[in-house]
C-alpha cells in the first residue's frame, strides 16, 4: 500500500507519496498562502496530495490514507486544530474540511511529532519502540514516540518538552510562564545570549563577525565562533550544553527513551554538538550504572515531515 | 484467575491474593528482616505470597503470577533488581531466586509504579488509560500508566520524577544533582522549610509547637499550621505548593494524563493541599484553553502495593 504525506509549513505545502516503508516515491510542492484563509489552504493540501499520487504513476485505489503533519495540536477526539500559531488557524475543523476532497481516511499531527515518526521508522531511531525526536530550531519541539507508536496524550498536549521548566523563576518565556527549557536549549537562546555578550563585550569577535551589527546575530555565528576555540562564545555554548543536559537528563528520567534524536537548526553544528553533549550527559542521568538513550543527530532533514505524516496512516 | 501480590518494604512483607478485579480477597503480612541478606528476604517473599493462597481457602491450579512490588527498581530484560537502597540491594536476580519456590510466573517493579496501576485498576485514575502516580513521601516517586499498561521505559528507568530537574542550580539533591523536584516537594523538603523558618525565627508558632525542638519538625506540623493561616507556616505551604506546580505542569506538558493521582504521607493534608494545588494549576499549564489531567487524591493507601503487585501478572 501506498501513503500520502503533507508536510505543511508557513510559506510550504509539501506533498509526497510514501510506500509502507518511508520510501518516498514521489514529491512536489507549492506555496501555502495562508493569507487566503484555512479553506483554501486545506484545499490545496488535498489538490497536492491526490495529485501528488497521479504524477507518481499510481492510482488512489493502491493508496491507503492522508496523513498530514501541522506547525501546531490536533485534537484527535474533535479532528479540530485548536492552534496553530505559524499557519494563524484557530479551531480549524480540518478533518471535515478534508473530507470535502477525499474519502480516503485522514490522519493529523504536530510537525515535530510527525518527524519523530518519520526519524523511528527510517531514521536514526528506526528499530527503536521508545524514542525521543527534538527540534532545536527558533522554539524547541518534541515527537515522543512510545511503543512504537506516536504519544500524544489524552488531550493531545503531550511533548511539549520545550515548555518543560527546568530553571523555576528563569527566563522568561513567550508561554507566560518563566525557565522554560526552550529559552535556554532553541537557537533564540543562543542569540539571546550572543547580544547579552556583544552588549557587555563590543568588540567581541562574535560583534566583530557581524560588522558591530548586533540584529545579525544567528545560533550559527555564536556556534561557529565557539568551534573556533572564541572564549567568549565557547562560555556561551558550555552553559547551552549545560541547559540542554538538564533536559535530555529529564527526558531520559521521565521516558527513558532508546535514542534521542537532535534535529531543528542548532543540530546542524553537528559532531561539535554531539560530542559535547555525550561528553557531559552522564553527569545529568539519574542511574549512573544503568544503560541510557543514545543521543544522536536526527538523518531525514527536509524528509521527515513527508515521511512521518505518510506514516500516521499505517 | 487469582494473583498473588506482594509488597516489600524495608520493615515488613505485605502479601495477599487478589482477583482479576483488584479485590484482596485475603492478606497478611511478616517482618523483612533485611539483615538475613536477600536470599533469605525472597525464600520469605515466596513463602508469604504461596501460603497466602492456602489461608484464603483456594488452590494454587488458581493463581495465574505472582506480583512483587519493590522500593527499588527492576532490569526486565535481566531479571535482576540492579539497586533497591531501602533493602540494602545491589544486583539481587530476583527471578532466579523465585524460581527456586514457584514455577509461576514472577513479574517485579518499582513499588510506585505498582501503586500507580493499582489506582489505574481500582483507584482513582480506574478506565484511564494514561495516568500519574506521585508518592509525596520522603522522597517523590512515579507510578507511569501509559495505553493502560505500566511504563517503565526502554531500560527500566522511566517515571523518576522526583529527579526531574525543575530549579537548575537549586537545592543539592542526594542523586548528586541540584534542583530535582523532590527537593521541594517532598515531606523532607516541608521539614528542611520548617527547620529553616526555626532557625531566623526562634519564637513562631512552628517551634513551639514541636517545644523548641526542631528534630520534632514533622511535614505534618508544617501543614497543620498551615492550615490554620499561621503566616510562617502558610508561606512555606505556598511555595511548596508552588514547587509542586511546576512540576505537575511539566507531567503535564511531557505525558498528558487523564489523571494524576497523589499519594505518600504529604497527600494526607487531603483538601487543604487538592485545593490549593487545583486553585493554581491552570497558570502553569502550556495550552491553557485545552483540557488537562485531573488532579486527585489516591484512594488505595496501604493496599495499593498488593493490589498493584497482583496486577502486574494480569
Amino acid at each position: 500500500m501506498l501513503y500520502i504525506g503533507i508536510d505543511v509549513g508557513g510559506t510550504t505545502i509539501k506533498a509526497g507519496v510514501v510506500d509502507a516503508d518511508g520510501n518516498i516515491l514521489f514529491k512536489h510542492a507549492g506555496p501555502t498562502g495562508l493569507e487566503r484563509g484555512y479553506g483554501s489552504v486545506i484545499q490545496d493540501i488535498a489538490t497536492l496530495g491526490l495529485s501528488a499520487v497521479k504524477e507518481s504513476g499510481h492510482t488512489l485505489d493502491e493508496v491507503k490514507a492522508i496523513g498530514i503533519g501541522i506547525p501546531g495540536i490536533m485534537d484527535q477526539r474533535t479532528g479540530v486544530v485548536p492552534f496553530c500559531t505559524n499557519l494563524k488557524w484557530h479551531d480549524v475543523p480540518i478533518i471535515e474540511e478534508m473530507k470535502k476532497y477525499t474519502d480516503l481516511p485522514v490522519y493529523v499531527d504536530n510537525d515535530a511529532t510527525v518527524a519523530g515518526l518519520a526519524e523511528s521508522v527510517k531514521g536514526v531511531s528506526a528499530g527503536c519502540s521508545n524514542s525521543v525526536f527534538i527540534t532545536l530550531g527558533t522554539g524547541v519541539g518534541g515527537g515522543i514516540i512510545i511503543n512504537d507508536r506516536v504519544f500524544t496524550g489524552s488531550h493531545g498536549v503531550a511533548s511539549e518538552i520545550g515548555h518543560m521548566v527546568t530553571v523555576d523563576g528563569g527566563e522568561p518565556c513567550t508561554c507566560g510562564k518563566r525557565g522554560c527549557w526552550e529559552r535556554y536549549t532553541s537557537a533564540t537562546a543562543l542569540i539571546r545570549e550572543g547580544r547579552r555578550l556583544c552588549a557587555v563585550k563590543p568588540d567581541c569577535a562574535l560583534m566583530q563577525s557581524v560588522d558591530y551589527d548586533i540584529r545579525g546575530i544567528t545560533a550559527k555565528h555564536v556556534l561557529d565562533l565557539a568551534k573556533t576555540g572564541d572564549p567568549d562564545c565557547a562560555r556561551i555554548f558550555d552553559r547551552y550544553v549545560h541547559h540542554l543536559c538538564v533536559g535530555l537528563g529529564n527526558l531520559i528520567n521521565l521516558y527513558d527513551p532508546e535514542v534521542i534524536a537532535l534535529g531543528g537548526g542548532v543540530s546542524h553544528a553537528g559532531a561539535f554538538l554531539l560530542d559535547a553533549i555525550r561528553a557531559r550527559l552522564h553527569d545529568y542521568v539519574f542511574f549512573k550504572s544503568m544503560p541510557y538513550a543514545r543521543v544522536e543527530l536526527a538523518q531525514l532533514t527536509n524528509d521527515a515531515g513527508i515521511i512521518g505524516a505518510a506514516m500516521l496512516g499505517r
